[in-house]
């Protein structure tokens, strides 16, 4: 994110398990995105105000930029934004902190899909106001 | 544990991830192995003073009594106790709890181990000391 | 198991992966868990004629003895075998090998349910036919 | 990769574990990124000559365009290639397929780094030797 202390951002703790941790006794870099998947899963529950088991959505796209290992013993956020959002496509951008520093950024698009045939839905419009209100 | 309520026991709070959800919409039952890793993880770090990343532990034994399925959005905790500790090994009996009730008991045997050589070592007396002290 | 070499074992090749290391250097404890699961899948397609996806079960218990570390670079097997099957619940006995030596052994008790209910089934007749075939 | 049957492509076999399927039946999104190290890890092993266990690589980026989802049953493999290898930095194309068709395309950049100083270090000769041979 460009302006990384940004007070809108929605901020998520991430407890590191020691299954995280990979043999050169960092974060394993696929990790990350469970991470960020963690930090979606908070942000639905707080601020759509749905659970993520219960809505369709899929991932599109999904984009890290490693800056700096993330040790075993750190304590990790996430911080992230909705940006630009589409008819059914909600981007997010995220930062992932380690001891309170940048340890990547990350983008995603994920896109709301109806769970039975797949096929992609328009984002409700209460989900757009609660995400615009969450961004203010 | 045969008490389930003891207020001795060292409870843990778990962050259920998505990616812990299986197929059937529970947490995969491998993952309640990670589920207890956690909560010596925590367990170490409060109590013994210790992070495990620090020292070599290596489990020796493991079992698990499954009661119930644990739901994607459950709040889940583990409770744990150590109990008669050995000379090198440190038994531990764990109740993991979905919404405050029993979904699984689980008890472990982990082995205090030189990193380098692989052998056990003895558990230090202020490791005996702290892990008594908390479950007065 | 009580005889490593018995040739009615099923045994299947497990590929270890990066993110199943820990922090040293070995497969994680509760990727064991994993490894026993990808075994019973394995059987259950190859030898029950079943895929685990598409039935219903549940475990009930796990118990996993760990004797030795597995390295990195191990080449990893699991051998498995269904041991006195009862009305609903299915027990398996593993060996988990590293580079042919046993690594760790381990027993399972699964239980057919029904997928909506979360009941147990009675195990199909051609399902012991096939498991009793393979034992032979 | 702009040609996805270019006979150049290393490829990799994955075998999907219950553990990687999510909720919704589908590979998780966070373990494609398993399958993209585990690709790498083979063609390290193979392509490359070493282990990536016992060399120093952190990934710098990995972006994932996620085409359609992944069945539980699907027969996975993931075809890689590298392109234009820097002084440290090696990046690599992917593209992710279920039962023969692309489920995913992928890119990653790792480089490669002393492991006790976390510095960037040059790739060796005889490594792009091995991938341009390969490649050809």
């Amino acid at each position: 994110m460009s302006d990384s202390d940004d007070s809108d951002d929605y901020v998520v703790e991430i407890d590191v398990r020691l299954r995280d941790i990979d043999f050169m006794g960092h974060v394993n870099n696929a990790t990350y995105a469970t991470y960020l998947e963690e930090a979606r899963q908070a942000y639905f529950s707080d601020v759509v105000g749905v659970s993520l088991v219960d809505v369709g959505t899929v991932l599109a796209n999904m984009e890290i930029d490693y800056s700096s290992p993330i040790e075993a013993d750190a304590d990790v956020t996430v911080a992230l934004r909705a940006t630009e959002i589409g008819t059914s496509s909600l981007p997010i951008e995220y930062e992932i902190r380690a001891d309170g520093k940048r340890a990547a950024t990350a983008r995603t698009v994920q896109v709301l899909v109806d769970r039975e045939t797949g096929n992609s839905e328009p984002i409700p419009d209460d989900w757009r106001t609660r995400i615009d209100a969450a961004g203010e």
